[in-house]
């Protein structure tokens, strides 16, 4: 049979390689066999090739080198940096970030109920478990939630989102996930359809944060990328959405647009103005809007603003009010940095019902998101009040994150400026510097000797002579002939300092070695 | 544009009756707008369409009328019975299974660190909470783990297995996932491709676990059914395997196997030899296997054990010790029932290097699966030993579930097969029974009339007269012309005796309406 064949041609050679680097009961089970080879059912050439094209470069070949460093320092070799810096990616906690008192103290009771009789915590924390653990059938964060989440949470984050818009919502517009981006994957999933010149596309920025490139090519659907603006700190522009979505639609069908505000990599937050023509544009257009607003507590710019997609369209005339719209929240990020506790919701409003119940399906096949995630997702939306007793000290981690944050987005975006041969805009929000490196012509001759994107190249150049791990432009898309990479602003003031340091004296000297 | 003017096409009557059922606010403004009304941007007819067409009939609709019968019962509504006892999916601590102290102490301990000075914990407890932060970015669960799971643990778990099997598991090989079912989803994933006649194919039960036949829909590959034996307590017979991929052959790629061992919904346990002709079998076919061996500690019937395919597999001969097999364990299941906290884990052997080198890639798109259910699946792989402090009450947790399922298991099988008009094989393993209803032809010819599976006809009104929740075979799968249903054995001993009495009076008086 055809497809049978075409397996079998895979060349034994490399099937042989394969083998060699793998289990070693495999290389066992080679060394004591004397059958024939018989090359693997699954290979690269027949498996499935959307997961095969998709691209994720937060944690590709360079946070992989990154880690096999560590471990070579682990095992006492010599480097010219005493650590690794892993600013790949906005993992707070990695770098340091203490958690916020009352989300462990609550989880922690949830989890062991035992403790909701022990003085070792405060009542305003037993109060958020016991309002959790109400939801959970037969009050055990061990049972399956329904698979939208936890209803009493499901009402805190839509109270939460009724006292940040002054807007009402609906808890029955609110799914919690694992984590955004496993809300995003899911609706991005429900949107896309067709073949050939009716495919769906997404319109996304570009530089964007890779999950969208990666899942729209899982999904096989068309990326549309719309440029922003590095010369104006990375404004979003109308005429370059219309550029964008025309060009698009000659060879696909744009369904939806997605903005990350504050913006990932590029830090801007866009001002009320820039979203209403967004929505008028995506009014116009007949698209989806798709808000990922995971960085909505994360604005350090003087005089700017998050404004949610939601409040401004519920603000705008009667004609939008029917728009589609799902926006993304995370405890990822903001102050919590509770990423490995996966939880996030999505808010859905004016979706067509069944959609809806087709979206509810397809989370449902896997069951719920977990339920310690959507606890610390109740903590997110739902923490302590003036006079309860958790408040202070909330307050107090709060507040010294978030200004922490503010301080090295500013330090790390003007240190990068100051520096001959990179340009960096302002850090308006978000967690992330995406400075532009000028790079000499020879550093791109050598880089594409190597096979390397130039920025690539560069960043494993940065991290293999001073241990910094940061993730190139080229991950991110950015315009052709350009270069940038982008930087978390997370570690510690004295270590941020230390990196730029480090960052200081490897920029001069590649210059210098490259220089035209 | 064509696709456009398509999408307007869809009746403007349909988009109302949507938006009145909509959010309130959507209401709201609806009656606020003068507004010509506008199509939705994504309709049922313009999704994806894959999405659409798979189902997951254990949170169908007969779950969601549960929940609202449910709720009715608590505003009051007089109902002929007191409570709604949901069997429709195996969710333990939800039907009153206790946690295990020893996981739930570990992962309030890790979450919150202060208590590792308290001596409310025991010390065993500590080194595992210890254990496993030393495997955290900055021993916080608040950070990313690797893609594929905190290292520790995937040491644990490679141990575990040795100790399972008796033969080498290797580290690399474990992926850590939330949940079986989302490693599962993953897999299969990276190993279907083509289109048309080259379409992958897997092979899955018939009955099934209806995750299978969802996400073969969802990822557009072909399923190929194989018959169980109900004559013969629900076994696997090779014929009918042979059966199954001659004919697939025809008009698809056969690329894997699934086995459920124990089965869901049929409960059987396959035997030594069973397992090596299905591994026979799938070297002759040249197909992935795909062990899904969640229910691994859940074996009732006398003399039955649990066989891993890993385990089989490396007491074969050489030329079957370099096939592809991935085996999938979860926290949900087993005596710990951490449904909501989302544990679980694949290991992968003899997998093409560069095809786990995507496998891994996809993953790390979700960035990572939850810590804290990695954690739960430490404690489930590392117990405490003898001679532990929480050693005592660790046994008599598990015991105590195990033993009151096994009871449990005998009971429902036997009251069941007692019935006239229903048939019901021993419930060997799983936590299942799949009890067969023969049902007359007026209440099949009822069930037409009403656009319904007779099954699922059957099972809502069991529903709405007794208040007991299952799912119809129908959603499984089933030999045309037969009817089933699935029911949990989870509910305690004396709720299940009460379970089976309304199952009798239900029963009865349903077969007495519709005696031919």
């Amino acid at each position: 049979m055809y497809t049978r064949a075409a397996r079998r041609a895979v060349p034994v050679i490399a099937t042989n390689l394969e083998r060699s680097q793998g289990s070693l009961l495999g290389r066992l089970a080679m060394a004591n066999s004397s059958q024939p080879k018989r090359p693997k059912v699954v290979t690269l050439e027949n498996m499935n090739p959307h997961v095969r094209t998709m691209q994720y470069a937060v944690r590709g070949p360079i946070v992989a080198r990154a880690t096999a460093i560590e471990k070579e320092l682990a095992q006492g070799e010599k480097k010219p940096f005493p650590d690794v810096v892993k600013c790949n990616i906005g993992d707070a906690h990695a770098l340091g970030q203490k958690p916020i008192t009352f989300i462990r103290q609550v989880i922690a009771l949830a989890t062991y109920p035992e403790l909701l009789s022990s003085d070792m915590f405060p009542e305003d924390a037993k109060a958020r478990a016991r309002r959790a653990l109400s939801g959970c059938k037969n009050e055990s964060v061990g049972s399956y939630s329904d698979s939208v989440g936890i209803e009493p949470i499901r009402q805190d984050i839509a109270a939460y989102i009724e006292r940040r818009d002054g807007h009402p919502s609906d808890p029955n517009d609110i799914v919690l996930c694992a984590g955004a981006s496993e809300g995003i994957r899911s609706l991005l999933k429900c949107v896309v359809a067709g073949e050939g010149k009716t495919r769906s596309g997404v319109m996304i920025p570009i530089p964007q944060y890779p999950l969208y490139s990666a899942s729209l090519a899982e999904f096989d659907a068309v990326q549309i990328g719309y440029f922003m603006d590095e010369e104006t700190g990375w404004s979003l522009k109308v005429s370059e959405l219309e550029r964008a979505v025309t060009e698009a639609r000659k060879h696909s069908n744009p369904v939806a647009i997605v903005i990350i505000n504050p913006g990932n990599p590029t830090g801007q937050v866009l001002n009320r103005e820039n979203i209403e023509d967004i929505i008028k544009f995506a009014h116009r257009e007949n698209l989806y809007i798709v808000a990922d607003e995971v960085y909505q507590e994360n604005i350090y710019a003087k005089g700017a603003k998050f404004h949610s997609f939601k409040k401004v369209l519920r603000e705008m005339g009667p004609e939008y009010q029917t728009m589609e719209l799902a926006s993304f929240y995370s405890t990822s990020k903001g102050f919590m940095g509770e990423c490995g506790l996966r939880g996030g919701y999505m808010e859905a409003i004016n979706m067509d019902t069944e959609v809806f119940g087709m979206l509810k399906k397809l989370v449902s096949a896997k069951l719920c998101p977990t339920t310690l995630g959507q606890i610390t997702m109740e903590c997110t939306v739902n923490p302590p009040r003036e006079g309860e007793p958790s408040y202070e000290l909330f307050m107090q981690e709060k507040t010294a994150v978030l200004q922490a944050l503010r301080e090295k987005a500013k330090l790390v975006a003007e240190t990068f400026d100051a520096v001959d041969g990179v340009s960096c805009n302002e850090v308006m929000g978000a967690m992330y510097a995406f400075p532009r490196i000028h790079l000499p012509k020879k550093a791109v001759e050598k880089a594409k000797e190597l096979g390397m994107a130039a920025d690539a190249f560069y960043c494993m150049r940065f991290l293999e002579e001073k241990g910094v791990c940061v993730v190139a432009g080229s991950g991110f898309g950015q315009v052709d002939g350009t270069y940038h990479f982008r930087m978390t602003i997370l570690p510690s003031v004295e270590k941020i300092k230390e990196v730029m340091e480090r960052f200081r004296e490897f920029h001069s000297k590649f210059m210098e070695e490259y220089k035209d």
